[in-house]
């Protein structure tokens, strides 16, 4: 591999990139690297990695061939480096202050969520689709930091001090049910996404009734979760929702019926 | 590759394999190859790929590594042919008569799942946690087509004449939670199989009851199945459990503050 001193890389190629403004100074080792890596991400993320050059990673950063070449071995460490930044990025959204009601923190986390996939969206589907060489054996460590860092945020919010197996495991299936969910709306975008933000979040707070209709020692720890939530905030919409199937003709006197032994 | 026809593969093997049963005769073509798979199978099934040998495979189909070879031209390729066996065994598990209240064919469909997960545990796992290099690229392909012939008989038991993006999604991710579910299991066995069966039953039909409150079409398509339930059936039960909810200290009154605006 060359050596890291900036002054190998052919001048041309910072003439050309700065043409449009002035005054311009030449990037340093860690400007450029920083802006190599910048330019590869936007083209990883609105790009299946097939479809992204090294060619094209240099002309967008206004950069020669061999100038990234000069910075990185190939393709694969560049969407491998862009990869790590994306994966940080998206954890760095997942946090959120530990006040006000908790559906609408988390409505405010999947805003931001669903806001990272919209503006990664080619890169998102490739890279969770699968199948791509590009990704290499590296994606998947990626993948599984970002899933642990939404469970581990989730259940930060939740504030209990021993989470339970099957709480546990609740958060696990809601954050996979998040991703399908974006594949799914990327794809065919069928909702607006608001509507998807506040389903996703009313999923969860479904989900985790569930759970805590099997563990007391859960339903008691969201009591004060439940008695913190707005008349209009997500819990109280579903649960509005919810109660509307009693009133669907037929439905509401079956579900009257199972539910009282 | 070697020719197909059978004189070529060494006699030894066949009197080594059939030492201890008498009478005993040749195995033709077919039968050898079926046997190697159903011996590949079953050591894929029960170790991760890197585990397993051509040296296992030959010795446990009483085979010298020679024929395996002959039949095979490598561990990959016979990982591939087991994988697409037990994908289409496991897709045949999912298929169950249009009888009978809906969470019960659904627990009867997923008791079978569960036996399938348990018998094939180190394969399953393995492949599901992905970084499986002798997976290949095919692997993807597998996997996939399991999930929609899931997916597909869910929607059949639902009998809509065209089911909803929305109801779609909720199908997906629920079928993300029964596998996230699954290799949580085998990593923790934390609940007996019967209960993980029940709960996963019991959490498509609240999902379902989710997306309905906001589809009153899908809700008007469930009054028949609701009212089909037994009053013992994982649906009760659910509702009962969640009716339980209510009468946890501080969270009924939150809950119906919330229900009731």
């Amino acid at each position: 591999m060359a050596s890291r001193t900036p002054s190998v890389a052919p001048r041309s190629e910072d003439q050309q990139s700065g043409a449009e403004r002035a005054p311009r100074r030449r990037l340093s080792v860690d400007e450029r690297r920083e802006q190599l890596i910048a330019v590869a991400l936007e083209l990883f993320s609105n790009h299946a990695p097939e479809d992204v050059s090294i060619d094209d990673i240099a002309a967008a950063a206004g950069a020669s061939r061999p100038l990234v070449y000069h910075y990185f071995p190939g393709k694969q460490a560049l969407y491998e480096e862009s990869l790590r930044r994306a994966g940080e990025e998206l954890s760095g959204r997942f946090e959120e202050p530990a006040e006000g009601p908790l559906s609408e923190r988390l409505l405010r986390v999947m805003g931001r969520y669903l806001d990272f996939v919209q503006s990664h969206a080619a890169g998102f589907t490739a890279l969770l689709r699968g199948g791509s060489v590009v990704a290499g054996p590296n994606a998947g460590a990626v993948i599984d930091q970002v899933r642990l860092a939404a469970a581990e945020q989730i259940l930060h919010h939740l504030d209990l001090p021993e989470p339970s197996p099957a709480l546990r495991r609740t958060v696990r299936a809601w954050i996979a049910n998040a991703e399908i969910s974006s594949l799914d709306w990327l794809a065919d975008r069928s909702v607006p996404a608001e509507e998807l933000q506040l389903q996703l979040v009313q999923e969860l707070v479904a989900a985790l009734a569930v759970t805590a209709s099997r563990e007391p020692a859960l339903a008691a720890q969201l009591t004060g979760f439940f008695a913190a939530e707005n008349p209009d905030g997500p819990s109280a919409l579903l649960l509005r929702d919810l109660m509307g199937l009693l009133h669907t003709p037929g439905l509401g006197d079956s579900l009257l019926r199972l539910a009282t032994p």
